[in-house]
């Protein structure tokens, strides 16, 4: 016997049928014998929806009654999950974040979980109901409803699994675990069975949209057991989910003495970036922090920074990216900041992509990002930066040569499987 | 200055621009230096959606898990009714049925309001702030969203105003008032200033379906003032709710003295009645109820009752109505129960009008029955069944009759105005 939470998105909750096969799942799992909470989504379609309606009502709603709004989304699929439940036999009850509570800060549309509270829950488990919890909101500081941000659903299922000790944490997704690559770039991606926290954390950043990165952050820092898999399965003929099927997100040590693990653990991309560069920015102390200060302050996310050694007039160029969706915000900051920067110059160009090749081995082997710089080159594709971090190398490359550079870093470090027949 | 409490339906909460009228309505009231709280419904169509969801997840769907489905679509309207108001410049917040609290009975899904808190709205509505507030809705016992059954926010809206001494409750509807009778029957039919709470009631369950016939019972019991008034006309250009341009509910001492009161108030119809007769029945002690009770037992709500004398041969014919929806069920409790009854045969007939006259007037004056019977016999409309009570007499009739009938007893009892414009 384990306690199990299971998690399940939007497409899998869209419309009654689908609730029913999840139903039927959850029921496999109680019947096995496991104690078993679910958190679910909302029907997908219906948070954009619901947001399309406060945008519409005012361009700058009230964070607090959007969440009122938004929150209905996935109070709606735990009240009909509940009841699909008990149509199939199985005792079960919705939990609202704020009954349980789910007691999350302040920060209405993008709150944080701060406990949650399982004195009645855990009640609930042990006597064999499924307890159904809504995704995505709690209860903040001050009695109203909060939301966790978009995305947050992955988010409240590992909190949910950290705070009732649960064995494992099943997230149900339209993929069916996490690949060397995008299958869909390089038909021979194989599926991982293991990664780990800061492995998977690099991949998400990096584009591979499986999970939310603040959710396997969470994971790692309470050491929550995260599996990845298909929900798309026949809901009676798969695999049961402690077979693994999927992939889990374990610790490094879980990992240690995998010998067949390959160097490298996965290659992402990642087109949603824009490179800007400043020409001509003074070379003197305090340059680099006038540049940047005005994009923390929108909260716009830089990522890689490049500064070129000082011309022979004094002034160099600054290269950085921040996230497309950002780019017109972040021009106009700096066009207001121009006097106080110093440039001369503005280039954007967002016909750029990102690649990294993710992996732990990194740490234990030099000459890694060495294959990468020469694989790269072999096929004539131009480096225009490059950031490291641990277990990470990312080079920014022109757009349309995204695929190309994933099947020869694939193919260069070791990762093509055996052609998949879905290819 | 003022405490109103409005109350806004569906479908004036269909839609952004809809909803922005409601705010520009509430916004005059609060220019206007009055404390305003609002009860809203879901957006039309929105409340059936989601019991749809429920039915088809589970046609004996848990109440409970029920109430947490259907409840949402209130939750909705009222997050985006505060946006709404704070972007018209009104301080507002809304208050789910759970925060306030509203208590409730556990009966989830037919519930019944016990209490309302209202300390911290109260300071909420000293401060200025208007309270947006979902209809239908409440906190059961035990701790569970509970939801008041159909048509439950006239009710939610004359508890709040019970609750916070409102002044007045301003009920928006899809009609300007209550009439004398259908204007779509009798164009000449007038807009009643002023209805005492148990002629609302009368008119209400005959058919004049403008408030929920349990919040008009509840608005009698705690002597609130409920108007009815019309949602569709331009919002800054209506007359202000002050100047009472619908209908006022209020108790018999506010309508003692108006001399140019009729005698009869309205006259109302409703097609939704079935005429059931037993014949044969035996004419012993106990016959009758052996009739009621099986129905009584299903909830079956028996209105008008006709037992003729018996016959010479011991046996007589009970005839008496229910609401159609109900006539399959009740046939089929009064066949199993044939034996225990000792009828003859069953013959129904669903082709009936039930017409009904209704007036505190008809207290101290007699007679008045009589003119009703007088002018349906000129025009050869036979009656089949005759109910009354204290301020109401009932004919069942042929459905074909129907209107000709209004409009004889219209005419027959001085109700007619000047024709409206808009026939």
């Amino acid at each position: 016997m384990a306690r199990i939470v299971m998690k399940f998105g939007g497409t899998s909750m869209a419309g009654i049928e689908r609730i029913r096969s999840v139903a039927r799942r959850v029921k496999r799992e109680v019947d096995a014998g496991n104690q078993v909470a679910v958190v679910v989504s909302a029907m997908a379609g219906e948070t954009d929806r619901l947001v399309g309606f406060c945008k519409e009502a005012s361009p700058l709603a009230d964070p607090r009654e959007y969440d009122v709004v938004v929150a209905s989304g996935e109070q709606v699929t735990s009240g009909l999950l509940a009841i699909a439940l008990q149509a199939a036999g199985v005792p079960a009850r919705s939990w609202m974040g704020w009954q349980l509570p789910i007691r999350t800060s302040s920060a209405h549309a993008s709150a944080r979980i701060e406990a949650i509270e399982t004195a009645e829950l855990n009640t609930s488990l042990s006597k064999g109901e499924v307890a159904v919890v809504p995704g995505f909101q709690g209860l903040a500081e001050g009695g109203g409803i909060s939301t966790l941000g978009r995305g947050g659903s992955d988010t409240s299922a590992v909190a949910l699994a950290a705070a009732v000790k649960a064995d494992r944490c099943d997230i149900y997704t339209d993929v069916d675990g996490v690949y060397t690559t995008d299958p869909r770039i390089v038909p021979r991606a194989q599926k991982l069975k293991r990664v780990t926290y800061e492995e998977m954390l690099e991949l998400a950043s990096v584009g591979a949209k499986v999970l939310q990165t603040r959710s396997v952050g969470l994971a790692m820092k309470e050491g929550v057991r995260v599996q990845v898999l298909s929900s798309f399965d026949d809901p009676d003929a798969a695999p049961m989910a402690d077979t693994l099927p999927g992939t889990m997100i374990v610790g490094d040590d879980e990992i240690g003495d995998d010998m067949e693990r390959q160097l490298i653990t996965g290659i992402a991309h990642d087109k949603n970036e824009a490179k800007v560069t400043l020409t001509d920015v003074p070379d003197k102390p305090g340059a680099v922090a006038a540049i940047f200060s005005p994009l923390a302050d929108l909260s716009i996310n830089v990522d890689m920074i490049i500064q070129n050694i000082a011309h022979n007039s004094g002034s160099t160029d600054v290269t950085f990216t921040v996230p497309q969706a950002e780019l017109a915000r972040a021009l106009d900051a700096l066009d207001k900041a121009k006097d106080a920067i110093g440039f001369a110059g503005i280039v954007h160009d967002t016909k750029v992509a990102k690649i990294s090749i993710v992996g732990v081995g990194m740490r234990s082997h030099a000459g890694v990002a060495s294959t990468m710089f020469s694989a790269l080159a072999d096929r004539g594709i131009n480096i225009q930066a490059i950031s490291t971090s641990e277990i990470k190398v990312s080079v920014l490359i022109e757009e349309d040569y995204t695929e190309l550079a994933v099947r020869v870093l694939h193919t260069a470090y070791g990762l093509d499987g055996a052609e998949s027949a879905s290819g």
